[in-house]
């Protein structure tokens, strides 16, 4: 499959899996960011993964869905005045500002359970232990120790002159802050294939530097690009003195560590045999987007 | 166990359930909420209905402890200034005033996705098929079907004229806002013990009319009590034009209502020869309370 295909399948079952039911607000809400348009990377990298490892794409589509709706639900929480209040994502209104806040938490509370009972619902070829171990990768990156942990560090970390290791803290929130969802991508999709703890181990260090990197172009990003570009309001970071690799190393240390990062993700990919001309295309259109 | 007894081995594996790591503000609220000391309903029926059917109640603690994580999760998110806007919950300050409204959001979702963890890690003694269906049960009646679905029509019927069928919005709201988490925690505690298709559906009647009495009170106690008594500010309903028994009916016809409602509960129990002091000595106390 091309990258398109999976755009194409994702989006027609992502829609399928969210049903418009009683109380309408509630399903319009949590389908609106869930079907804004993207560039869907944690689904295509669980369902590459799967096929790389020798498994079903069928089978892990709605482990995939799942963890889309699981991104949007972090989107969604995100923009929320409270936190990070955006008006725009992905060039549209952000969900709180077509919803109003208090349905805006709701949905977003709604998707974390709305998710594991797509995996549960839609994977009838999978064994109730795989599940819950796919359900136990669900729950970790999603949650206190996962995506959660990434996003307390980074607001503890605004304006914050006390940091004692910036370094180890910025590199501890973008782990968790953009590599978790990586990971339960990659390791859901290569558990669905059935494969070695070596494999999973191996997609989970490519996840993680993948992650890493994917938020080193996002802060150069914030720094280079214009609103039309994104689709949502940049340069937020610098003026709310936001730890980012940008403003630790600077633009073109930055630029560099991109370079480095994505030159192991290809060392690994090769190392264990891994074939995938869509992530290889992925990284490609992720170094042009950011000037190198 | 008596009442007491079990509110101990509540307490204390809540506290165990959820250890202080880092980031640490993130553990220090999701606890904050979940150890303010309560009555523990929820936890109780999903422990009493396992010995009731036969099960072993130990089997039972880890999934009655993730429902009043559950519990707490959402009277976390209800209290936020976009929602309810409480200051107090039990007699002590909420959450978003002692941690900020974004950590708030987040350990609400924390707990979203930690409560399941509990219970996969801990139920050494349930077979993976068994954790499916209990994990079923919980993403049904944590989500957009379940106890969100109450919280959006009881946002919704706020000052609003235009409700066509107030009796049946009423009934909806607070099958959803409140019997709902009844329902999980005697379904999950029949599940458990092994009980037959029958005995979980007269576990659910139950849990559908306590959760309803329950409310009932809930909305008698808003009228009669003092901040004191119930430590949370009282008389908000009234204020916000919230649709209530007490609003609809009157205090004497709701005080009616509630006898009727447990005068069921009583029938189920006496029918399916389920034998439960505790259960009989909460009815007392909720009806005590609410003066009849």
């Amino acid at each position: 499959m091309q990258m398109n295909d999976y755009i194409e399948l994702i989006d027609h079952k992502l829609d399928e899996f969210i049903p418009i039911e009683y109380p309408q607000t509630i399903f319009n809400s949590m389908k609106y960011t869930v079907t804004l348009p993207g560039k869907r990377l944690r689904p295509i990298l669980c369902l590459e993964t799967c096929r790389m490892l020798g498994g079903e794409v069928n089978d892990a589509i709605p482990t995939a869905c799942a963890i889309e709706m699981l991104h949007a639900q972090t989107l969604i929480h995100d923009d929320l005045p409270c936190m990070d209040n955006d008006d725009y994502r992905r060039g549209k209104l952000t969900n709180h500002k077509i919803f109003g806040e208090a349905i805006a938490v709701l949905a977003g509370d709604a998707l974390l359970t709305w998710a594991p009972q797509v995996i549960v619902k839609h994977s009838k070829n999978l064994e109730p232990s795989i599940l819950i171990r796919i359900l136990n990768e669900y729950f970790k990156f999603a949650g206190a120790n996962g995506v959660i942990a990434g996003q307390v560090v980074d607001i503890e970390s605004e304006n914050n002159q006390d940091i004692e290791d910036k370094e180890k803290t910025l590199e501890y929130l973008h782990l968790h802050k953009t590599s978790d969802l990586f990971q339960l991508a990659m390791r859901s999709g290569a558990i669905i294939a059935g494969a070695s703890d070596e494999k999973i181990e191996a997609v989970t260090e490519f996840a993680k530097t993948f992650g890493l990197a994917f938020q080193v172009a996002d802060d150069i990003l914030d720094e280079i690009s214009t609103f039309e570009q994104m689709g949502k309001t940049l340069g937020k970071d610098k003026l709310e003195g936001k730890l980012t690799y940008v403003s630790l190393y600077g633009l073109e240390e930055a630029k560099c560590k991109l370079s480095c990062l994505f030159e192991k993700c290809h060392g690994i990919m090769e190392k264990q045999n891994l074939k995938s001309e869509i992530i290889v295309d992925m990284i490609k259109k992720i170094k042009k987007r950011a000037g190198i």
